[in-house]
C-alpha cells in the first residue's frame, strides 16, 4: 500500500528514536540532542528523503539512518542558528543555550553534524555513501554560504530580489534539494537526470517554503502560524516582502521608517504593511510564490514517467499545499 | 631522499596554501577559516598523518587534501573552544569572536568541520574513503566527548587520575591516534594491525604531550613556554597536578586553597607548588610522562618490520622529545 506523509512522518520519528539519544554519555553532550530532537515538527526533511528513496524504487524503511541523518542535520543548523540569533525561545520552548549555557549548545551542535555525517552513509554500499557524502557535503556547505549572506544583508538597505533569492536558495532551498537527491540516491536512483531533477524539484520547494514563510509572518492568521503576525516588521528583517518595498517607488519611505525608528508596535505595522499595500507586495508575491510551486510541479511532471506514480502523487500534494493559505 | 620532520611540515603548510582560503566567498565565512589556519604553528597532526603515510609505503605528496583536512579539523576545535572559554587571545592574536563576533565564529567553524570532512576524502578510492570516513567521525566523537568530560569536571574537586587519563585521552589524544591511523589508511596499509598499532602509538604521544603541557605550565621556562608560569594554578585547572595533588593527604589543603579564593598571585602559586613539592607531585608526573613515551616508542618497536626504517627513526624522535624539557 501506497505511504502517506503521516507514514513517512511516522518513519521519520522512529528513526529518530532508535538513536536512543536518551542514554549516550556523557549526558551533558547528548542530553541536549535528545531535546533538539525531540521537540517533534514536520520532519518535513526525512519525509522528503523517504519518499525520494521510495519514489526511484528503493524501501525507505531500509533508509531511515538518512532520514535520521537529515533531521539531525537540520537540527544542528537551528541549534547553532539560536545562538547565533541570542534566540530565547524555539516553538516556545526555551532554547538549548538559554536552558543548559552557550558552551554546551556549541559542542552539542558539533557532535550533531558529526553524527549526522556518519548516519548519512549508514548502511550503504562504498559507492553510494561517496555519492552521498559528496552531496551532503556540498549542500551543507551551500547552507552555511547562505547563512553567512543573510548576516551580511542584514547591515543593508540595497539588497536586489534577486540576491535576496539567491540567498534562501542557499539557506533554506540546498537542505530540501540536498534530501531529495539523497533520497534518490538512498533509493538507488539509476537515471542521474532523475535525481537531478528531484534536486530541484526540492530547491524550488525550499524557496517557495521561505517566501510563504515571509508572506504569512505579516498576512497569516496568528491561530495558524503560531506567533504573532508582523514580527519581521518590527524587527526590520530582511524578507523578500521588505527586499521588493525597498527596490519601489516607496522604497525612500520605507527606509526612512526603518532608520527613524520612532514608529513602534501597530503603528510601525500599519505604516510598513500600507507601503507594501500601495506597491502590491503582497500581490507580487503571492504570484511569485504560485509561479514557484508550479515551477515545482513542472519538474515533477519531467520526470513522471520516472518515478512511481503514487511518489509523484505524494510530492506533488506537498508543493501545492504551499499555495492558498495566505489571507 | 627521507623527508624530515621539518619537511612534512612544509608539505602541510602547503597543503593549506592551496585551499585558497582567501579567495573563498562569502567572505565573511571564509576569512576567519583562512586567519585561523595563517597561525603557523606546529603542524603537529598533519606531520603525523604524512609521516605515518610514508611510513607504510604510501607517497606523502599524493595526500595533501588528508594533511589540510586534519588541520583543519583541529582549527575547528580550537576555535569553537575559544568561544565557549570566552578567550580573547590565542598565541598573542584576538580570537575569532574577538577580531569578529561569536555568530561568526560559530558559523566559520561549522564550515570548517564540513570542509575538513571534504579534504579527508578528497582523492581517495570508494573504500579508503569509507574506512577514512568511519575513522574520522569516530575520532571527532571521541574529541567532543573529551570536551564534554573536561566541562563536566570543572565543577568537580573528586575528579580521579584515571578519569583525567581518560579525559585527555579523549580530547587530547583522539586526534593525534587518528592522525596516524588516517595517515595509514591513506597510504594504503595491508596491515590492519600496523594502523591499530600507530593509532595507540598516536594515542599515547597526545596523553604525554597533555602532561607535558600540565607539567610545562607550573615547572616550564616562560621564554620557551610562550606564555606566564603557573597560570594553571591561578585558574584553578583541573590539570593532572591538581588532580593527583587532590588525592594526596594533602587534598584537603588544596580544597581550602581552591574554595577559599584568599591566596592570590604570587602567593598561591607557591603555596600549590609547596604542596606540589611535598607530595612528589612533579616527580610522579615525570615519571609518569616518561613511561607513556617508553611506551609509545613500544609500540613503535612492535611494527619496527611493517614500516619504514626512516619513519620508525622520525615517529620515535617525536615521541623522545616530549621528555627532558621539564625544569
Amino acid at each position: 500500500m501506497a505511504r502517506g506523509i503521516s507514514d513517512y512522518k511516522k518513519l521519520a520519528d522512529k528513526a529518530i528514536g532508535e538513536l536512543k539519544l536518551q542514554r549516550g554519555t556523557p549526558r551533558g553532550l547528548f542530553e541536549p540532542i535528545a531535546y533538539m530532537l525531540d521537540g517533534g515538527g514536520k520532519r518535513l526533511r526525512p519525509v522528503l528523503l523517504l519518499a525520494c528513496c521510495d519514489a526511484v524504487g528503493g524501501d525507505a524503511k531500509m533508509r531511515l539512518p538518512q532520514a535520521a541523518g537529515i533531521e539531525m542535520y537540520h537540527n544542528f543548523t537551528l541549534l547553532h542558528d539560536d545562538v547565533m540569533d541570542r534566540s530565547p525561545l524555539r516553538h516556545g520552548k526555551p532554547t538549548v543555550h538559554s536552558k543548559w549555557d552557550v558552551a554546551t549548545a556549541i559542542l552539542s551542535g558539533d557532535a550533531m553534524l558529526t553524527m549526522a555525517t556518519q548516519l548519512m552513509v549508514e548502511g550503504l554500499s562504498d559507492s553510494e555513501a561517496a555519492e552521498t557524502l559528496k552531496v551532503f557535503n556540498d549542500t551543507a556547505m551551500l547552507v552555511y554560504k547562505g547563512q553567512q549572506l543573510d548576516m551580511d544583508f542584514e547591515s543593508r538597505t540595497d539588497v536586489t530580489p534577486d540576491e535576496y533569492l539567491e540567498m534562501i536558495s542557499m539557506k533554506t532551498g540546498a537542505l530540501l534539494a540536498g534530501a531529495c537527491l539523497l533520497g534518490a540516491i538512498a533509493g538507488g536512483v539509476r537515471n542521474a537526470e532523475t535525481g537531478r531533477v528531484l534536486y530541484k524539484y526540492g530547491m524550488k520547494l525550499g524557496v517557495a517554503f521561505q517566501i510563504q514563510d515571509d508572506l504569512l509572518d505579516t498576512y497569516g492568521d496568528e491561530k495558524v502560524f503560531g506567533k504573532p503576525i508582523g514580527g519581521d516588521i518590527l524587527n526590520d528583517k530582511k524578507t523578500w516582502l521588505q527586499v521588493n518595498a525597498l527596490q519601489s517607488r516607496s522604497g525612500n519611505e520605507l527606509k526612512k521608517i526603518i532608520a527613524g525608528k520612532e514608529l513602534q508596535g501597530e503603528a510601525k505595522i500599519a505604516a510598513v504593511k500600507g507601503i507594501y499595500e500601495r506597491e502590491g507586495i503582497k500581490e507580487k508575491l503571492t504570484m511569485m510564490l504560485e509561479g514557484i510551486v508550479a515551477g515545482a510541479v513542472a519538474s515533477l511532471d519531467s520526470v513522471k514517467g520516472e518515478i512511481k506514480e503514487e511518489s509523484y502523487v505524494l510530492l506533488r500534494s506537498i508543493a501545492e499545499k504551499l499555495t492558498g493559505r495566505v489571507k
